[in-house]
This record gives structure tokens, sequence and C-alpha cells, in this order.
């Protein structure tokens, strides 16, 4: 395979393939999101059965564990088959921890019934399974190679995290109110979670299109309700004993019309999969010929043409393929791989900041035995104080870590 | 497929996969680096040829074009199959478009002999030939998935920089030699090729292992006679008629031990593939079976086994596979990836610095008209002038041309 053509169209035919491995996991993912919802149910369902000692909603966990089930079976179906591919470890890897979190739904469910696990281990167990499930969205967003499907995957991660954070707000919420109390740890956790979704939503803002921006505009800001009742439990005021259910179904209704905007993201990452492989296939389909005994040398020699960009593309960016100098093809695919490369590497300095925060948090949880919210609460509070982002406080930990390490 | 220890066991052989494919790279980039020598060695011998105007080195340039014909053929032959594969798209690009500028080699060679192109052309277009091959090891090294084997392939590609610039900085000094006298833009290129390749060379050292290091040590000063000869091209003395031939001499002779360090490189990356398939190959032979009938839901509650780092590794950081839960397999599994990309992300950021300082002077020809060399005179100058680094300038430039373009 001595000649440049075949290995140019080799690179056209690794395109598709990557991304038809990123439509691939788009529906996995879309399933991914349907299930993270109804386990997002199932636990607020499970946490007011808990908090009122058995006495609410007995009916509507069972339902929640019928609905899981089913979402179950269609994330089974859109997983890919388990075959190893280069640079697919990581990826493999976390479908694994998400399998095997899923499989220990059924105990979980089973401990909840015999009341041996309280209300903080049961919705820290939920989290946990949720989280693992949220890695995919996570990973998918950090390695896929086209910008267009990286930014949907970025928005549509961020919408999920800060879904997730105001599910966990629910449960906090609900348990504080049935108690009709909230303990301090409690508020910080409600003050910490308020936080982070905003941050989350921010990202998610940056990286969405129009269209979805638009659909969250009008739920952007929570009604007054929350915010009354989230004033209440942040100051600690006990509140209304009927409050519980009332924030339950305030949050609930919000977390549904949340999921119709993911649902649009989900929609567009498929859109944005599917138009990008159809394009690359028209450029693919059309042949590789430059004229017959032409060298390129002229231009190969002035330097000017081997850099990308310097080749000229058509107004609708497809190029006419007809009667090219080889280097003219090279050149024009080169420009497409590099504006691709540098996208892609503005886009991801936006996630390194997530995986140092999850480095800092980790190295907390694992050095100094830090619960997971224990050791977000610990990088806030410290930022705070220091008058600092989250991210800088982060950064300072895992330089500390390091140190240590060596 | 539906449970973990499948997707754990693909994970496992993803990994071997993406090392296999490395070390295919792996003897690929051992083929090129022997190649870019030969290039090297037939752009000195034509630079002589040109600059004597045919009088010396006319049967030396036949052996030389002997020689990178042989080359040429292990080259291809490493070369493996143009097949397409997610994730590859630019690596197939890169061999394209260095099979291309290999391939103008023989229109190149005669347009020297008809005495068509002047010293500065010939030189420009071996560099480019030499550049694209360069390419394909820092995409490799940009790539790895393995931090043992990116650092061996950050330590190859660095040190085969210097070479070049060293292999530049000999064809500029041969023809002011030749010439007799120095122009002030000769001058300042020799400047800024000497600066380069300390850098490049430093880089190299960061990343090299201990024996490389040693072998470097005594070469890693010029000698007395090059820095003499380097100091009359510097400062513009016409120095003796013969220098040139001295000068081509010496530097060669540094070429050429430079040579022998770099086939050291090519071994140690060559055994780092092979220990780390050995080693992954052993892993994923022993069975993922974990105790029957035995649940991990406890540890699952906890939480804390759901992270890397959780799960105990023996001290060779073999784990015992046999009698273990599934959430063990998969929190040293985790420990390993997560391990692994720190020192990956760690890594790069090194790599960083090249690509911005590419992108810059990528920018400076496009839209400027700059030659290479120009572009990259340009930020060094403004770098000196301003007391900051390349870097820095560099990313002033891009912020510039991102301001620009939108």
């Amino acid at each position: 395979m001595r000649d440049a053509l075949s290995w140019l169209q080799a690179s056209r035919e690794s395109d598709i393939a990557s991304l038809q491995r990123l439509l691939q996991t788009g529906q996995l993912l879309t399933a991914v999101s349907e299930l993270v919802h109804q386990l997002q149910r199932e636990r607020g369902a499970s946490n007011i059965w808990i908090c009122s000692h058995g006495r609410l909603f007995s009916a509507e966990r069972v339902a929640r564990q019928q609905e899981v089930s089913a979402c179950l079976q269609q994330v089974y179906q859109a997983l890919p088959p388990a075959v190893a591919q280069p640079g697919y470890s990581r990826f493999c890897h976390l479908i694994a921890a998400a399998l095997q979190a899923l499989s220990e739904l059924p105990a979980l469910r089973q401990q909840i019934a015999e009341g041996t696990l309280n209300q903080p281990a049961a919705m820290a167990a939920f989290n946990q399974v949720i989280r693992t499930l949220l890695n995919l969205v996570f990973e998918a967003a950090d390695t896929a190679s086209h910008p267009d499907i990286s930014r949907a995957l970025i928005a549509l991660f961020s919408f999920m995290q800060g879904k997730e954070l105001a599910g966990q707000e629910r449960a906090i919420g609900s348990a504080g109110f049935a108690a009709g109390q909230f303990s301090t740890d409690q508020r910080s956790q409600m003050v910490a979670l308020i936080a982070a979704q905003e941050q989350s939503f921010t990202t998610f803002h940056q990286f969405a299109d129009d269209q979805a921006r638009a659909r969250w505009q009008p739920l952007a800001q929570a009604s007054r309700d929350i915010e009354r009742l989230r004033r209440i439990a942040c100051t600690g005021g006990s509140g209304e004993a009927s409050g519980a259910l009332h924030w339950f179904s305030l949050l609930s209704a919000r977390l549904d019309q949340m999921k119709q905007v993911e649902d649009g993201l989900s929609a567009t990452l498929m859109l944005r999969c599917r138009t990008a492989i159809e394009l690359a296939e028209q450029q693919a389909a059309l042949p590789l010929t430059p004229v017959q005994g032409e060298s390129s040398f002229a231009l190969y020699v002035s330097g000017a043409d081997w850099l990308p960009g310097a080749a000229t593309l058509d107004s609708d960016g497809l190029a006419p393929q007809l009667g090219r100098s080889v280097l003219s093809l090279i050149g024009e695919q080169s420009q497409r791989l590099q504006q691709q490369a540098d996208e892609l590497a503005a886009m991801r300095a936006s996630l390194d900041e997530r995986r140092i925060i999850e480095q800092a948090k980790h190295w907390l949880m694992q050095q100094h035995g830090f619960s997971e919210q224990a050791a977000w609460q610990a990088l806030r509070k410290s930022a705070m104080n220091q008058n600092k982002r989250v991210l800088e406080i982060a950064q300072a930990v895992l330089a500390v870590a390091a140190t240590l390490n060596t």
C-alpha cells in the first residue's frame, strides 16, 4: 500500500468508522438518558417511602421499579457487541462498571424493603448507579472526534449532570421536610447542590444550540414556590409537615420538564451524527482521481500547498474532486482535520475543569476518607473562604497530592 | 452482552489491540528514523554538489540516493495495511502526505540535476519531505495510550526533531562557507536553528531513560571545532574557502553519532511495546471468575470500592484474579486506567507547547505569506525583544488570529 491515494481513502473511511461508532454510542446514550430519568424517579419514590416509614408511595415504588426494568432492556439492546478495538479500552471499562452497578439494583431494593438501609445510604447507592451511567456520557464527550458532535455531547452531559444534581436536591429536601427540620449538614448540601446545578447548566448553555437554549429559557429559573421552599430549607426553618410532598411534586414536575429539554439534546446529537455520516459518505464516494501525468511538484517545492488551508474549497465546503493534484487533495483533507483538531482542543479545555475537580475529590475520598459530597463541600467551602474558584482549589489539592505521592 | 465481566474482558483486549497497533507503528517509525537519516545525508550531499556547481560530491549524491531508495523499501514494508479504523483518520492522512512527498523525490532530484532549483529551494524541498515523516512520529507520540510508550515516543520525536534541525544547520553552514560569506538572513537562521536544537534536546532529555541520557551526555555539547565555525558563521566572518567541506564533515560526523543515540531510542520504544503487550496478555489470560454467589453489594453501597484505587494490588502490580468480587476487579482496572490517563494528560501538556507554536507559525505562513523559517524567526525575535518565551508569543499570535477569524 505505497500510494498516497489509498491512504487518503483509508483516512476518509476511518473518519466514517469513527462517526458510525459515535452514532452507535449516541443510540446507547439516548437509552441511558431515559434510564437515568427513570432511576431518578425510582430514587425519589423510594426516598418518600423510606422517609414516611412505608406509609406513602408503596405502589409508586413498585411502578417506578417496573419502568426502570423496561428502560434497562432498552439499554441492553442498545449496547454494541463487546468487541475489542484499539482505543476502546476505557469505554468498555465504563460499560462494565455501569452494568455491574445496575445488576446490584435488586439487592438494593431488597435492603430498602427490609429497612436495613437508612435514607442517606439508600440515596448514596442510587446516586452511585446513576453516576456510572453519567460517566459513559462524559467519556463519549471526551473522546468524540468531531467538533459538532462533541459539542452536542458536552451539552447533553452537562445537562444530565445538572438534572441529576436537581434530583439529589429533591431527595435531600424531601428528607428534611419529612423530618420537619434540616440538619446543618443537609442545609450545606442543599446550598452546594444548587450552586453545582447552576454551574452545569451554564456549561450546557455554552455548548447547546439555539433551539435547546430556547427550550431551556423558561425553565432556567426555578419557580417562586421552589425558591421559597429552598430558602426555608437552607435557612433551617422547620416548614410545614406536608412540605415534603409539596416539595417533591414541585421538583418532580421540574425534572420531567428538564427531561423534555434533554430529549431535544439527544435528538440533536443523533441528527448531527447522521448528517456527518451522510456528508462523509458523499465525500468518500467521490473518486480520488488526480489529473493523469500531472505532477504536483511545483506546488510541492513552493511549500505553500503542503499546508492545511492552502487548497481552495468550494463555498459549500465540498471541493470538486476531479482533475486535481494529489497534493491539493491532501491539502484539503489536512485542512479539515486541522480545523477539527483545533476546535476539539478548545472544547476539551472545558471538560478538563470537571476532570480536575473530580480528581481532587477522588484524592480527598481516597486519602482522607471523605464521602463524595463531603469532598465537594470541602473544596467549595475552601474556595469561598479564599475567594477563589473551586477549580483553583482543586488544582492546589492535586499539587499537594502529587507532592505527597512522590 | 449484558454482563460486566465480558465488558471487562473487552476492555483488557482493547488495551492489547491498542498496544499491538503501537508496536506496528513502532516498527514503521524505526524504518522512518533510518529513512530520515539517509534523506538528511542525501540533502547534505546534494547541497555540497549544488554549492560547488557540480564539482564536488557527484558520486556521493548518487550513492546517497541509492541508500534512500533502499530505506524507502523498508518503510513500504513496515507500512500496515491501509485499512479504515475508528480514530485512525489522522494517522492515515499523515501517511498519505508522507508517501506523496516521497513520490516526488525523483522529480526533485531531476530538477537539482538540471540546475533549475537554486540551493535554498532544493533544501526547502528536502526539509518538507523530512517534515512529513517527522509528523508521523509526532502523531504517534500524541495519540499513544500508554504512558511508558508515550514517553519513549516523545523522547524519540524530540530527538529526531533536534537532529533534523542540526541537519538544516549543516546545510546553511555549508552554503555560507562555500560562498565565502554568510548573508544576514543566513546568520539569523543559524542562530535560530542552534536555539531550536537546544530546546528539542531539552525535551528529549526530560522524557528519555537513563541509558539514552548517558549515551547523549558526551554529545550534548557540540565540539570546540564546531563551536568555532558556528561563531565565524554567526558573526558573519568570511572564513576559509575550504571551510565548507570541513564544516560539512564535522557536522556529518555529529549527525551520525546522533543517529546511534536515536537507534537506542527506537530500541527502547520497541522493547516497551513488547513488554507492555506481554504484561497485558498475562493479565488478560487470568480468568475473570468472581466468587460464586458473592454479592459485592456491601462494598457497593459503601461507595468506597467504586473508586479507582480502592482495590488492593499485589506489590508486583499483578492482582490475584481468583476469588474476588466483580466490583474489586472493576476497581482495579479503573485504577490502572485512571493512572494512565493522569500520566498521559501530564505528558501531553508538553506536546501542546509544540502544537501551539506550530499553529502560530502556520497562521503567519497562511495569512502573511511567511516562509516556515521566517515565521519561526519572527516568533523568536518577538520573544527576545519582549523578554518572553516563544510559547507566550505564539499564544498571543493565536489569540489575535482567533479574533480576526470571528
